[in-house]
């Protein structure tokens, strides 16, 4: 075999692997309690048996020499991007490797049982443990002189760091604080006919209506349930995704899936020529949330969405929505309000909640990390960024699964990917009459637009790369600034 | 590492992927159809990683030292089983292999293609090369003297072959035959409230009702929908099976889950200690279909089944259901009346649907098999057998999944289950008084019984071993023959 047949066969074989793990992912949620404890040592296994493939360091050369040469440009980077990975996994030591595990069990275990108590005295200790033994599997990676929260970002975001998160979000809190500033003077908007009965079932047969509206197609798709929604690309034929009925909010079931639609649409999309092989993802968090977030605000939270849709779902709630039009409908939904649960979070008031986020997180990588009491600082920021008290840490510092999963440096992404919407959105209108398309249900066209710019370049470009060709200038966040400043000033009339 | 510690590794990762199969499959019902070809492309590389590891000849000379050790009888068995299983696949010739793989798909193809059609010429000679491809794949597997349709009945049923089949089916269809004469001069009962229309969300709605009757609970195990209702046992801890609601039978759904609720329980009453080794299966398909059998029949037609759960259907069936009595509701449940349609069969003639397919298995595996006319003789049979006139293939010789899926034996493992059934049944009722039990809904103490004389063994002890201990004497089909004439004759009052 040549390298290229080497390689492939080696990535098809890990394909095949992760593919597995991906099945009992899907699988866990419906499994029943008893097999759960069999189910995770068999996952283990795989896992390991997946391990042992992805660091077979025989690879290595293959990886190196297809990563240099000039032919083929998609080898190339499907090589890389192997390669980085590899060199990464193979820089932690094992040690370190099983400290971690043993200490991330125990976070997800206590979390699990404290969060529910609002016990944070009791948890903290294991996340301080879990911030421990993160810092020494990740610090044999580390670059001469790199900080390590650097490398955490950069993880999860290519070519972000604390300097450039700091500009980053000093321009959205400045734009939000403001708006909201001006906003608290004004009257209110009345969101409370959302607010009515909602019958999950009457919900529930309406949403064919909104999936079909999205192009979102059985042939290559399933929706379920799930307390929390998320979308599983298992492959670009087959995306799974969640959403949840929330009987006293009407539009809660519906924006969500919206929003996941978007991440499915991107699995979806991407080139088919790159399934199986590491190019078939996105290339970073914030670039696949940037879809989900613009199907969800710039879609979804749209009149012209509503024009289409609000009839429709009028002849199922009649009379909850009696002489509801979609100006005032989109006016509701559009409705700011600073709350304390970060997944609740109206658009404007959101990147507030990730900032707080990104702030502790650095303090939790700094020299000297106080974890004890984080829950101070978090009740502390709430109050400056929000406005609020914090009741108890269930509702407070332990609302999110993500570091007691040992998801560091994740956070911020959820902010870029509502940044880089908005510079899409921007560039997409200049194309395609969006509103038009919304009022008239013919999507098809906006997600043939995502499709071309953004979707079907996979993980053979980088983020920036993508965001230069589809706009046709580099990432900015004034995109997402204006764009709030324009709808929430005509919003609230400021 | 000692003998035994390698082979609990390897039988643990065995177990593993093996895990990760069976979730492909489960998923596989549910996956979108656009997914599909990735989705089998994946499933083959882990199934050949997995083929792999079971043939690593590396193992073989610690499974000979484990089998023949008499210290721990356990361990003695799951080498024996281990052992024998390798050396029938390393016998196997790989071209065998993927030419009967390549043969077996194109027959599947075929038939889906070709039963909607009823068109038998077109797919006779897919079966004609696939059990010439099956011949040549078991061949190397003979003894000295053994014919193959000995072997194949073998693999399903340990101990079985067509001598002892022959002798078993002469007594089930003298009993039958002589039984249906007698019936056919006889007032037909009247079974048409069972067919009126039952809306298949309301019989949804009755389900739960059936599934705690029986004791099945969601934290071992799932119920779903599908075509053909089966069961998949994940684990003891987490067993899934599937339903089919007719609107127009509204008993179908209720004794297929019965069916299927007792293949779930001999899932999960294995012995705990087994759980991940081969032994924590069934001995035999005739054994674990046996238990199902046993529910169905001995259980959900019976009328003390109906005493306690008829009052409950007819709650949600009022009009339908008014004046009914468990007695009539019982007899119109055990009406026999030869069909075409093996799994539409009732009691008394389900066994002759099996004879059938016995016999021109036996003409499919003899020298000098005349394939392509095998639909004559298959019409001439339930001619003969059941006088009927086959009207077209597709209700007749195509009707089955069976041969074109290469499951050549497996047929009469589904007879034996009845007749295995019975006789278990027999020995049950000498120490629990069933029909109390079931009337007054206490059947926690029948599944403890299945357990503790049947179900706790799994693989550990042979079919024929489990019946003698069970019922304190060799297997005999007169349990079935004796209980099937008592029924009958009672209920035409012959």
């Amino acid at each position: 075999m040549n390298d290229t047949e080497r390689f492939e066969a080696w990535e098809k074989k890990l394909s095949a692997y992760s593919y597995a793990m991906t099945l009992h992912g899907l699988d866990g949620n419906n499994a029943p309690v008893q097999g759960r404890k069999y189910r995770e040592s068999m996952a283990v296994i795989l896992a390991s048996e997946m391990f042992e493939i992805e660091h077979d360091e025989t690879i290595l050369p293959v990886l190196e020499r297809l990563s240099a040469q000039d032919d083929d440009p998609v080898l190339k980077q499907r090589a890389q991007l192997r390669l980085n990975r590899m060199k990464q996994s193979l820089s932690v030591r094992k040690e370190d490797y099983e400290q971690y595990r043993k200490v991330l069990a125990e976070s997800i275990e206590a979390w699990l049982k404290y969060k529910p108590a609002a016990d944070w005295k009791s948890y903290a200790p294991y996340l301080q443990d879990l911030v421990q033994a993160y810092r020494a599997l990740q610090k044999p990676r580390l670059q001469e002189g790199q900080k390590l929260y650097d490398l955490l970002l950069d993880d999860h975001e290519k070519g972000w760091d604390t300097v450039r998160y700091d500009a980053f979000f000093k321009e959205i809190r400045t734009c939000a604080v403001s708006l909201l500033e001006q906003i608290r003077t004004k009257d209110q908007i009345d969101d409370s006919f959302l607010h009515q009965y909602y019958p999950a079932d009457k919900q529930r047969a309406f949403m064919p209506q909104i999936l079909k509206y999205m192009g979102f197609s059985e042939e290559w798709g399933r929706i379920s349930e799930s307390e929390h929604p998320l979308t599983t690309p298992v492959t670009a034929g087959d995306i799974r995704f969640t959403t949840k009925y929330r009987e006293h909010d009407v539009s809660a079931a519906i924006l969500s899936s919206v929003h996941e639609i978007g991440h499915a649409w991107f699995g979806h999309q991407i080139d088919p020529a790159y399934e199986g092989t590491i190019l078939a993802r996105a290339m970073s968090a914030g670039l696949h949330e940037s879809q989900s977030r613009l199907c969800e605000n710039h879609l979804g939270r749209s009149t012209a969405f509503w024009q289409y849709n609000l009839p429709l779902l009028q002849e199922v709630f009649p009379a909850e929505l009696a002489g509801i039009t979609p100006e005032t409908f989109c006016r509701a939904l559009n409705r700011t309000e600073a709350t304390l649960v970060r997944t609740q979070a109206d658009e404007l008031t959101y990147p507030l909640h990730i900032m707080i986020r990104y702030e502790i997180e650095k303090m939790m990588f700094s020299d000297d990390p106080d974890i004890l009491h984080l829950d101070e600082v978090w009740n502390q920021m709430y109050h400056e960024y929000l406005g609020l008290e914090v009741p108890d840490a269930q509702s407070g510092i332990l609302q999110d699964m993500h570091w007691p999963y040992a998801y560091f440096g994740y956070f911020p992404t959820y902010a870029l990917g509502s940044a880089f919407a908005a510079q899409f959105n921007a560039a997409m209108r200049k194309d395609i009459n969006v509103d038009d398309l919304l009022r008239e249900g013919r999507t098809e066209e906006i997600f043939a637009w995502l499709k071309e710019h953004v979707q079907h370049w996979g993980a053979f470009l980088s983020t920036d790369e993508i965001i230069r060709r589809a706009c046709g200038e580099d990432f900015s966040p004034r995109f997402w600034t204006e764009y709030i400043t324009k709808k929430y000033t005509e919003l609230y009339r400021l």
